[in-house]
Order: structure tokens, then C-alpha cells, then sequence
């Protein structure tokens, strides 16, 4: 995937990466709304890949069929050799393939520095995936703006925690590369592997989700290697607990909070660090960490506005309005979708749907999520696409899907269902776990609603609109409840059990 | 002139520093060329700025004439308060002047990023000075490359060893504002205001021309301060030579060494570091840090190329051509002169006019100069300024101006000068020093040849070019002559006598 950041737009072609955590479905749609020339196949991904090319064969029929190039890489040995011979006539062998190539090939000049680069599906607010089209000019200044916010000097030596089917790795596929650096990959992401490459590669930098905070946190003593050179961090994703990030900065980690989405090619803001705040006491400097920031270098502009008036919120830390970004480091918009497309802007300003408010010093601070959006491990869920499928259920009458806090996850799906009445009570019992099954079936399993809860009717506006905030705090406070059921019964736990059932009780 | 850099673009104006060492004839030439609305003075330059305003309306009669305004430095008082009243009637006060300002008011947009932000006036093949013209779109790019070349950080404290003149500060007037950090100003870069500065605000960067570690090294006992946290130093102008970049290293700082010029907004290579390099030995890591280097991250491309063929030369550190640029963070043109902005590029590659080799490792070095630029001190001088005044002196016949080695200024001007011989012989008669005297009169002082050698004929070409690089190499051995004078006669010596006197008897 590395060398296809380059070898792509070099053949004049535009990179489409996709995640491999998406199921076969989702990968058919993908492959037929890219209309892919190539698809390019880790051996690792081989069946999950053939029944993609199966569903784009049978539900989609398009005019053309991607060339399959299957990937043998040198550390991977695939579980099942016969996966090998099922494409035997159909696929090109990627070492092969590039053994063909022309040495004297002269990449093809870029025409108009607005032409796409690279294309990446992220589940936006609807229930199809969303193609998020990267400019060449787009994607250049913003590999120039994540290495002056991380500060990435000459030669640094990248742990790659974070996928790079995610927005390209922050642009650092291409950022290591400009700085003349090393990339450490890794094929899973476990506190054993983490630490033995931190150890034999001198790694010097690694972006992740705080997620990878604990899996690097959990590991057993026998997987621990000594951090002997300070480890810089790039997080995004989800902001870090302040726990968390004291825990991973006292064993030899230093943390740079940033905030970016798939539309904005990497970190749109950083919490730039000011000098001054480290005389500050520990929890103060880890609150002041977890804010979101300011604009990096190459956004021409960020900022909190009021979206009915346009206006900016006040800086006074707590007047809420969404966070808006404008500059040629954004995408240029979804592939073959107008409407979602100038949704997404409002007068020249790209919407987050993310809710903030300004701090007096200039330093956002995100406080809600306007858009659907669930960030699970570092990866956004959309609700609305999890709630497609709980609608296709034969019982389901309606139902709506929140994001509830998770230890390890930061977040996860919680979904609330009503089911139909005009049906027989015998057919009408159906339980949390067949509700899950279901769910696991049609969708890829980091989906899936940990928690299903059954109410009589969905929260809603006077307008009819779904009160999703109201079932966030509903759901928030039945995670509280469950994680105090094994604490004694003080008032606080009382307290807090009464009102989860007094907020259950007006559904 | 740091707010300048601010306030100009923001009016939608371009500004077009002056640099204080030219003389009023220079000034005026300027002014009228650059048709300036406003000319804004510090008070120490008040004398010459009248001066150059009486020769623009004497000599140019041009249609407006800039609106004069006044700067009274808090840290500098005037000489001769007299200077003061000159303008009664025609000028403004800086600081009263902004007070009338509207703090409402809104920046001008950028309508187009090729517009221009900057004009910079340089000394280059030709006897009047050339407008290097700055858009919006080149100066950001080289912002960011310069900060991304040097890993300037978040929070620098930029000590101004360099003057803001010289290309916008090689582009950290905007640089350290785009990384937060603080600028300490300097009036005179004396070895004693470098050393307190330092030490008084915490100083961690400065730019400088090699000529200023000579300063700071040369710096008495009762002038230094301990250099308590390593000064980055990044220096360009002229390539350091090996003893001083080690004892410039030895007492503090570190020196990343740069190549550009005016015409590409800022370093457009530099001798980016191998790590590797570090277990060398130091005179090797001299040599190394010597070259040129590598282009920087926002140019286009850099080459050295055959400019017959426009053929890359081959890296073997050997075959030389000249270093061509190509790339956004290169000037628009020269100003009102498509004759030489035509000149300047070839085959849309812009020609540095320095000749170099490339070394295996792609590292560049310069091994000559086409172009006719001798640079003293960090200021380019033009030979072919300097020719024309030789020439307008009466007794003159031909004139070549060629640099010589100087042990503190890196290059210093040697003239040589063949007389009229159909003049009687007592006219004949012209000194050295009248003619230097004759240069003081009609030239900036720091333009003005250091040596001036009578020869017969100049050495041309057989199409009657002058041999520039035979001059360089009589003036070399001149030099290197004086400066063995006081030593012993040993054979090397004498060895080296013999070459000058031959070289000279050969004209």
C-alpha cells in the first residue's frame, strides 16, 4: 500500500485505498461507485475479496471488472493455500508484475494541480459509503502542514499504528518520504509487535487512535521492551482521556493532539502546544491536551460559527456553535454525489458537524457531534447505516443508533428499537443477542451496537425529528449504571439509577 | 519594517523593502522604478532619504511622489535633531499614523495567489537594479519550506543577524509569525548586541551570512555571554568555510547551511544532514556541510544542467552545469523588464547563474559563478555596476570587476583597469587610490573595489568577451601573494610569485 502512494498517481492514475475492516458488501459497493481499474490484494484479504468481486458480479453488473493483482508479502503466509488458485486465471502476481515494468518509465506530469490524487469511502451521515476525492494540490499542502504540526524533523523513523487506508495515513505516507524517513509496518496492532519494532527500528514516531494508548498500556510484562528515546505520538480520532495520556507520556510517549476527518486530509487542528502551560499542574496540562486547537498552517482558515447566522461564537468557552474549516487542503468533494457535496458546505466553508466552542486563547474545543457519526477505536461508524439494517429486521418498527462511552473503544453503538405491535405476541419476543446476530450478519463486526435497548417509542421533536441527544444521555448513564453494579450501593450509584429509569420512563 | 510585512499585504499593497546600505542614487532609482506610493523611513536614514527624494524629483520628474512617513524607533535617537524638522510639510508620523487607524478594519482578500505581496530590489548582471517581483502563492510556499528546511519549531525566539531587506528575511518575516515565535530586533550586529541578545531573550535561531560568525568569533572577552542552549544558525550568502563552521559549532551554535537567492524567496536548496554523516571526522563534516545540497521540500524541481543541451549533468561529482530551478516559490519576473525576465529562465527552468557539479548522493556543489555577482558580507555586489562607474571615470578605457578572496567578507571587488593612451602623459598619470576614491564618490561604500590593478589589455575570448575566471584566478593569486609577504621566502612561495607575475605579464 506504501508504494502505491506513489506508483498510482506516478501512472497517472488515483489511489483508492480501502479499509480491510469493511465486510464483502461494503467493499462490492465501494469497487463499483470507484469504478476501480485495479484491485490490489494482500493475500491475508484474498476471500473476503473474491466474494466482494462475486457481489460486484451478481448486484452490480458493471461494464467493467477491476484487474485482481494479488500481494505475497514476504511476512504473511497465507492460512489457506488454496486461496492461491482461486483467481489462478483471472489475477496477476504483484512481484511479477512489477519485474514487467519499464525502468525507464518517466512518471506523467500533473496537468492541473485540482486533479484528483486519491479517493477514500468514509461512512459519513447517509448509509452508503461516501468518496472523498484528494486533490494533488490538496494532498501536498496538507503532507507540508502534518509534519510542521508534529514538528517531524529529518529522517524519522514511522511505527505505522495508524492504517493507512485511513485518509492516507494523515498524508504521512507521503510526509515520511519528504522528510527522508523510515516506515516501520506493521501487519497487527498488538502491544507485542508495538513494542518490539519500537525497540528494534529505533521507531522515533507513531499516529494511532487513543485506543492504541491502551493496548500499548495492557501489555503484559514478557512484551515489554524499554522506550529508551522519547516516542512521538500524532493522536487523533477521539480526544485522549486525561488519564490515558499521563499514563502513556510517564513511560517514555509524548502526545500531539490533533482533529481532522477524512475530508480534511489529516489534522485540520492542532492543540499547538504553548511552552508556558508547562508549569502547570499534570491534570491541568492533559485538559488543556484534549483540546482540539487551532488551524494548522495550511488551512486558510478555521472557525466556531453559528450556522444560521454565520456568525463566530463569542471566545468565551462556552458558546457553542460548529466547527467549520476552509482551504485547499479539503477534499474537493464526494465522488459522483452533488447533493451530499454542497451539503457539506456552507458559503465556502466545510462543515464538520462536529459542535465546539471557543476558549478565550483562540483554542477550540469540541463539546457534541451534530452529524451521526460514532468513533469507535478511531473508526467512524455511521449510525444512520447502522440503523438501515436494524430497519430491514422483519420486527423492527423503528430505531436509533448513539454512540455510549467505551473504556477501550472511546465509544460504541448503542442502539434503541422499537418493534411493531400489529403483529402476534409470539412472533413479537425477540431478545438483545438475536437483535445483535442479526446486525453481525449484514454488517462489518466493529458495527455492530454492543448494547440494544427496547422502548415504546423514540424520543422525538415537535418537527418529528429524532432526539438523539436525549438517548446519548439515556445511554451514557446505563453504561455509569452497569459499571457501578458491582459498587456499593451509595446515594451517588442510587442517585444515578433513579434517574436512568426516570429518562427510560418518558420513552 | 516587521509590521510592514503584515500591514502592506493586508491593504492589498506590495512592499518593497530598501536595502539601508544603498546609496540616494540607488534609493531614488528604486522609487521611481517601483513608482512607491509610500516611502517609510527610520529616523537614522532620514538624511539619505531626503537626499534620494531631492535626486527622484531632480532626475526622474516622476508623475506622484511617495508620501513620506517617519518612524521614531523607542531605542534609537537621532543624531541631529535637525533631520527632524526637514519633512515639517510633507510627512506623516509612523505612530500617530496608526493611531488614526480603524481597528475594524478588514484585510483585503486575495484575489488571485499569483498576485504580487513583495518587490525586492537586487544587484544582478546588469547596472540597474532588478525588481524581483513576489506573488502571495511563492511566499507562503517558501514560508513553509524555509521553516520545514531549518525544523523550526513552535515558539522560536529569532535573533535578526539578517536583515529583513535581504529577500523578506529569507522568508522568516512571515515564518516566525506562521511558527508563533518572537523576533528581537537588532539595529547593529555587533558582537556585543549579538552575545546580550542571546542571552537577555533566550535566543534559539538567526539567520546570517558567514561573514557574521567572523563577528561573533572575533567578539572581545568583556562583549561574550556563555551560549547556555545551542543557537540554530542558518546561514547562506556564501558557502561557510571549514575552520570557521567548526568554530562557530565549537562555541554553541549549529549551522544549517543554505543556498538561494533573491529571485527564490529563501533557501531553494540546502545541505539537508545525514545522521550517518555525524561519526565522520570534522573536517570531512566541514566539507560536507559546505555543499549546497538538495532541493527543499516546496520547489518544483532543481537540476544541474548543460544549458546547450538543457541536459542533466552526471552525478559524478565532476562534470559541471549550472543549477536551474523550477517550482511556485520562485520569483513572478523582474518588474517592468521582460528582456530579462525572458533571460533568466530557460525552457521554463530559471538559471541561477552558478555553476556546480552533483555528487553521487544528488548532494550539489557550486564550483563557479557565471553571472558577474561578487558577494561581500552577504550582499551581492554587481561587477557590472561597479564596471559602469570605472568606465564614466575620464582616464578609464576598459574596466573588469572580478572577486578576491577576503578573509572576512568571503569575496571583496579587485578592478582591473586598462588607461586611455591617447591622453598626454602627465593625465596618464591616476593612481590607485584616486580611482578607488572615484568609486567612493559614485558607488555604495561596500560596492567599491578593495584593489584596483592596471594592465594593459583585459584577456578576452576570440569573440572579445572579457576572461572573467583568468581575472578571478590573478586576483586569487594576488591575494594569496600579499598575504605571504610577511612570511618566509620558501619555495612554495616563490613558486607562487612566479604564477602572478607570469599571469600578469600574459596581459
Amino acid at each position: 500500500m506504501y508504494e502505491m502512494h506513489f506508483a498510482v498517481p506516478m501512472a497517472g492514475g488515483v489511489l483508492n485505498t480501502i479499509n480491510t475492516r469493511l465486510d464483502a458488501h461494503n467493499i462490492a459497493t465501494i469497487l463499483n461507485h470507484s469504478q476501480a481499474k485495479f484491485f490490489f490484494v494482500d493475500y491475508e484479504f484474498v476471500s473476503k475479496a473474491k466474494q466482494a468481486l462475486q457481489l460486484l458480479n451478481n448486484h452490480f453488473a458493471p461494464k467493467s471488472f477491476p484487474l485482481l493483482i494479488l500481494i505475497q508479502d514476504t511476512n504473511f503466509k497465507p492460512k489457506s493455500p488454496t486461496t492461491m488458485t482461486l483467481f489462478d486465471d483471472h489475477h496477476h502476481e504483484y512481484e511479477q508484475l512489477i519485474q514487467k515494468g519499464d525502468p525507464n518509465f518517466v512518471p506523467i506530469g500533473i496537468q492541473d494541480e485540482w486533479d484528483p490524487i486519491a479517493l477514500n469511502y468514509t461512512s459519513g451521515t447517509t448509509s452508503s459509503p461516501k468518496g472523498v476525492v484528494y486533490t494533488h494540490r490538496g494532498t501536498f499542502l496538507s503532507t507540508l502542514s502534518n509534519i510542521l504540526t508534529w514538528g517531524m524533523g529529518t529522517q524519522p523513523v514511522l511505527l505505522w499504528t495508524l492504517p493507512m487506508f485511513h485518509g492516507n495515513g494523515w498524508a504521512f505516507t507521503w510526509g515520511v518520504a519528504a522528510r527522508g524517513g523510515t516506515n516501520v509496518c506493521l501487519r497487527y496492532t498488538t502491544a507485542r509487535d508495538i513494542f518490539r519494532n519500537i525497540s528494534d527500528h529505533h521507531v522515533t514516531h507513531m499516529c494511532c487512535a487513543p485506543v492504541v494508548f491502551t493496548i500499548i498500556l495492557e501489555a503484559k510484562e514478557s512484551e515489554r521492551r524499554p522506550i529508551k528515546s522519547q516516542v512521538q505520538i500524532m493522536a487523533a480520532g477521539s480526544p485522549p482521556p486525561a488519564t490515558l495520556l499521563h499514563q502513556i507520556e510517564s513511560i517514555g510517549f509524548h502526545v500531539t493532539h490533533c482533529y481532522g476527518l477524512t475530508e480534511s486530509t489529516g489534522a485540520a487542528l492542532a492543540c499547538e502546544w504553548n511552552h508556558e502551560w508547562n508549569k502547570l499542574p499534570k491534570e491541568e496540562q492533559a485538559r488543556l491536551k484534549s483540546f482540539q486547537g487551532i488551524g494548522s498552517l495550511t488551512l486558510e482558515d478555521v472557525d466556531v460559527k453559528d450556522l444560521e447566522t454565520m456568525k463566530s461564537v463569542k471566545r468565551d468557552g462556552k458558546i457553542m456553535g460548529e466547527i467549520v474549516l476552509r482551504g485547499s487542503g479539503l477534499m474537493k468533494g464526494y465522488l459522483k454525489d452533488k447533493e451530499s457535496t454542497s451539503k457539506a458546505f456552507s458559503n465556502g466553508w466545510f462543515r464538520t458537524g462536529d459542535v465546539a466552542v471557543v476558549h478565550p486563547n483562540g483554542y477550540i474545543q469540541i463539546k457534541d457531534r451534530s452529524k451521526d457519526v460514532i468513533i469507535s477505536g478511531g473508526e467512524n461508524i455511521s449510525s444512520v447505516e447502522v440503523e438501515s439494517v436494524l430497519y430491514r429486521h422483519p420486527r423492527v418498527l423503528e430505531a436509533a443508533v448513539v454512540a455510549m462511552p467505551h473504556p477501550r473503544w472511546g465509544e460504541s453503538p448503542c442502539a434503541f428499537v422499537a418493534l411493531k405491535k400489529n403483529v402476534s405476541e409470539e412472533v413479537m419476543v425477540v431478545s438483545e443477542d438475536e437483535i445483535i446476530a442479526y446486525c453481525r450478519e449484514n454488517l462489518p463486526h466493529y458495527m455492530v451496537p454492543k448494547m440494544v435497548k427496547f422502548v415504546e417509542e423514540l424520543p422525538k421533536t415537535s418537527t418529528g425529528k429524532v432526539q438523539k441527544f436525549e438517548l446519548r444521555e439515556i445511554a451514557k448513564a446505563l453504561v455509569e449504571e452497569k459499571s457501578s453494579e458491582n459498587s456499593d450501593n451509595n446515594v451517588e450509584t442510587n442517585y444515578k439509577n433513579n434517574n436512568v429509569l426516570q429518562a427510560v420512563s418518558r420513552l
